[in-house]
């Protein structure tokens, strides 16, 4: 009896899905079955959308956030404070901190954090980038608002030591509980951070 | 200060990635960055699968399986047993008891279960193209391989009743203990069917 398989076109779907971050065997199939059955799905909204932002979507050169036809929304905005510079791992950590309303500054997108387990070094993050905007405006406050895991603190330590040859203001997000969150919920590392930063 | 957003093109990508089952904001938000800064992800080929899918592939006419341009590999398989026809949820279903070889029959894929509050009824199910296969065959052994949740359990219960009518011979999945699990790992259900169904 002959082996069955799926087509070659459902094949080659899975496999492009299954490269997707957090898109496993399973989930892939669950997608492929939607998108295949579902007189809803459109997979060809999908595949527009994807080729639109290939072609589209580009890294701001200044800052790094994705900036479409209509130029980088940060930078080109109005009324911002270009004393501030905030530096974050990916373009999508920009919109939470805009969400929140708490600062009015500028970006700038590292496109990663360092992680000799996953291979990414200095040089492949727009540290360089970052060197030479800062010492273009070295008064300008630099804050590093890197997640607080391992490769987030080496981050931003090694941008501490590296920017703190340009003489610039530097800070870094407060860590601490999360706000609503009891005492009981906090580990150990959170709670010692908190005790420290106590004001 | 102008509000700071994604550029369209990405809000467009999101917006579909959001629609797939299983798929959040979050994750949505990591698979778009995934495919717009990683060099390796090369949306443009998931975007060509989607395209090859919606155009090559499609429901075999007699037992729903997905065809591309090689005809149905089950249904114009080599050497299986035309006498015995299973009957399916979803086409994904029949590669799992394929792997299994413990059947070498037929397949039939309903696309689906019956689900008031999902609004899937009979009529949105391939029903009608299963009683014209076991009309055309009343020889048939019919097996209602659907999951065990109410759903699947509903949907057997319904084709049970239906299908009683063309005098096929028909069964289903036993139900019980799943292999390797012990009983401290089995809810009450389970328990009361494994107790139901012994032998």
């Amino acid at each position: 009896m002959a082996k069955v398989e799926y087509p070659a076109e459902v094949l080659a779907l899975l496999r492009e899905l299954k490269r997707l971050p957090g898109v496993g065997a399973r989930s892939a199939e669950r997608i492929a079955v939607y998108l295949l059955q579902n007189p809803k799905a459109a997979p060809v909204d999908l595949a527009e959308a994807l080729r639109d932002c290939e072609t589209g979507v580009t890294g701001c050169p200044t800052c790094g956030f994705f900036t479409g036809s209509e130029g980088c929304a940060v930078c080109a905005g109005q009324g911002r404070d270009v004393g501030l510079l905030c530096v974050v791992e990916q373009p999508t950590d920009v919109l939470p901190i805009e969400r929140s309303g708490v600062f009015g500054g500028l970006y700038h997108c590292l496109g990663g954090k360092l992680s000799p387990l996953d291979d990414v070094r200095p040089e492949d993050l727009r540290i360089g980038e970052l060197l030479k905007r800062v010492r273009a405006q070295p008064d300008i406050e630099v804050i590093l608002a890197m997640s607080s895991d391992v490769e987030g603190e080496a981050t931003a330590n090694y941008l501490d030591e590296l920017l703190g040859t340009t003489g610039c203001r530097m800070t870094r997000l407060a860590q601490g509980l999360p706000a609503g969150g009891g005492l009981e919920f906090a580990d150990e590392l959170t709670l010692s951070r908190a005790f420290e930063g106590r004001r």
